[in-house]
């Protein structure tokens, strides 16, 4: 029998106490042996929801997490390391468009990724749409690609942090996702577990990110900020809006085509604005002087962006899928567009195909939604607002519900508003 | 598919807001048929545990509890029917006197009561101490004693609001026992399905109750007051002190061994003078103008008792089962008792066989402590303070580990203090 036990590690967190070094590992390893139950942990989550963990806590807490798995070694490679990660919004492709880019600044960038869940889209269902492409690398080839190519998005494998594989399926049918801790050392532990020696985060604030509040951006922010220095890893958080739809397209193939304009020194103003402050500052963390902007107009970044998808079987040049229905959604009057609402594109286009619900659903390659205006355009009764893609009448008849008040309309724009809110540096 | 998600109702009892009626019967009747799992249910539980159910959110959820079972049906009595409940306490056999005593005065008493758990016993394990005695009683047997002998003690069938006896277990391994609205929910589900028209509560606090602090004792009989008052049953509480063991005796046939003597006009004067004092609010809620340390005195109680118990097939003459081992623990000095700590007694109890860990263990029915002193008592050194009674050695080695502080000698007594802290009327 342990000398711990579940209702007393519980219930101590219940009552604000803190939790020792001993305790944490303990009640990890044997959630993880199955000797703590599901609805013992889920009670425990919850009251850490309530209590939250001090830095010494969570610090400890990320390291079992971390160590209840593999980490990939990236030692000897010839160029420095650095990743970005994002909480997720809509439209958000950057991913795509920064690792190539940062790639052909002379990092090397191990984007470990997953799926998407709800009405924020994941970096692998977009890549899929691309023939031929594979998430799934080994250790080994990671490291190839990362030596001749110098970025790699792939599938975190299942060796990574499997504690936390477990904890998020609990957390997510429990109530419990939304805990500053929790999500911090979910994110962290995986980053930390990639081995890399910077990260910038990408803190997603608004109407269309998890997190509606810039207060507790900022906290999240500050918190995983915190994890990643104490972990010997460079990082910075840059807290970004998300009211609005990031760009022009949100569905998988519509997303990879956008990226593709960006990296050829094209595409909205607002997605190349944030690649290029994103790759800045990874850049900068690992030391190298670069202008990400002319790696853009100058063909490297989409030359790194060919190599990296031939690496894993895609073909760049490849015609992307489309989806069978389109449909325009009208402008029902005169005005100028005073807000599109993020949340409601990104639901549209989750239902219209391009998300799941469930992990195990699969997702549409060409349904989407394309926003044909931006926030402070003038538009006429009847223009189109934004084009609808699906693959059957049903899932088009439900965008066309949940798309209805997603532009709001006005007589004069509201006060613009800069995309790059705050930058967190410890 | 439901209309309703376990995962939105944990999210908005987590988030402060208030369920509805419809959302309360969705989870618990979806928890019941296995649809909501049990690391939902025990998430939701420490949600509540945080911010609690509000009286009407407590209300709806006690009537679910009580309509998933049955109720008692004890229209057509002669008798009026009155109950009372403990929160538990060291040493603590009213259940024993109270009921056959309030029967004495005209009333009918249904006792529907568990098994102890802990270091605080359980009435059926002291009452099956008596050769012969049986606990389960079907439905029409409880009606046809009531009318007969006026008094039940027997186990609550597992018809009693049954969600309540699944949630039990869930919370008694989740840290969320704890909780002002579930324990009252708990209690008073099964009191109120037992179709009684009056409740006395005791609730007890201090070192050996699992309430320390009266505030939250108050809160707690507060709250149950108002759960009975809204189901039609007439509802108060009596706040009681539990620093110190109840009596001398705290074990399973030593308790009913001083039950008897209290009910032939004996015993312990706080035994008695709780006793008194809570078949007085008993008979005085259902009207009857009753003296019940008269019939104490005068053998009417006992009558009863005699009968109860040979009505459940026990024999009240018999010879009590003891122990094989018994010990003196002495003074180690000379002074003045000026605390027995409750916990230890009602722990050292348990160690020694009289109580359980799990619900499945066995108990023993001699083993106990016998409190040979009371607080303010001037000691010498080498007096006996209390005996051990156990079984078999290992258990007795126990016992005299966890008994060693249980008294505190010192030069004056405290002041004393009334064992009737506050009556809580609604």
């Amino acid at each position: 029998m342990s000398v711990y036990s579940a209702v007393d590690v519980i219930a101590l967190k219940r009552d604000g106490g803190v939790l020792s070094d001993e305790e944490i590992s303990w009640v990890l390893d044997a959630y993880e042996r199955g000797e703590v139950a599901e609805e013992q942990m889920s009670a425990l989550l919850m009251a850490i929801y309530f209590n939250g963990l001090n830095p010494e806590e969570l610090d400890t807490w990320t390291d079992r997490m971390i160590e209840s798995g593999e980490r990939l070694d990236l030692r000897g490679l010839s160029r420095p390391t650095v990743d970005k990660h994002s909480t997720g919004g809509v439209g958000d492709k950057l991913s795509l468009i920064v690792a190539p880019l940062v790639a052909a600044c002379g990092a090397a960038v191990p984007q470990l990724s997953g799926r998407g869940l709800g009405h924020t889209g994941g970096t692998l269902d977009k890549l899929e749409s691309i023939p031929g492409w594979r998430a799934s690398l080994t250790n080994d080839e990671i490291r190839v690609q990362l030596e001749t190519v110098g970025a790699v998005i792939c599938a975190a494998g299942s060796g990574l942090a499997p504690v936390d594989r477990k904890l998020y399926a609990l957390r997510d049918v429990t109530g419990t996702v939304e805990s500053i801790s929790l999500i911090s050392s979910s994110i962290m532990s995986k980053k930390i577990a990639e081995g890399i020696e910077a990260l910038v985060l990408d803190v997603k604030v608004g109407r269309g990110a998890f997190i509606k509040d810039v207060e507790r951006a900022r906290e999240l922010a500050t918190t995983m900020v915190g994890l990643g220095r104490a972990h010997g890893v460079k990082t910075v958080a840059q807290l970004t809006s998300m009211d609005a739809p990031l760009g022009q397209a949100v569905g998988n193939a519509l997303e990879v085509t956008e990226a593709v304009d960006v990296l050829r020194g094209g595409g909205p103003s607002d997605v190349r604005e944030l690649t290029i402050a994103l790759a800045t500052l990874m850049t900068s963390l690992v030391g190298l002087d670069a202008s990400p902007g002319d790696r853009l107009d100058d063909g490297s970044a989409y030359d790194v962006y060919e190599r990296m998808i031939r690496a894993q079987g895609g073909d760049p040049e490849a015609a992307m899928p489309l989806a069978a229905l389109r449909e325009d959604v009208l402008a029902p009057d005169d005005g100028v567009v005073t807000s599109i609402d993020a949340l409601a594109v990104g639901v549209t286009a989750w239902r219209l195909g391009a998300g799941r619900a469930r992990k195990e659903d699969p997702v549409s390659a060409g349904a989407g939604v394309t926003c044909l205006v931006r926030e402070g355009d003038r538009v006429a009764k009847g223009q189109p607002l934004f084009t609808l893609h699906a693959d059957d009448e049903a899932h088009l008849g439900i965008g066309r519900v949940t798309i209805a008040h997603a532009v709001s309309l006005g007589s004069a724009p509201r006060a613009e508003t800069s995309l790059l809110l705050d930058l967190i540096e410890e």
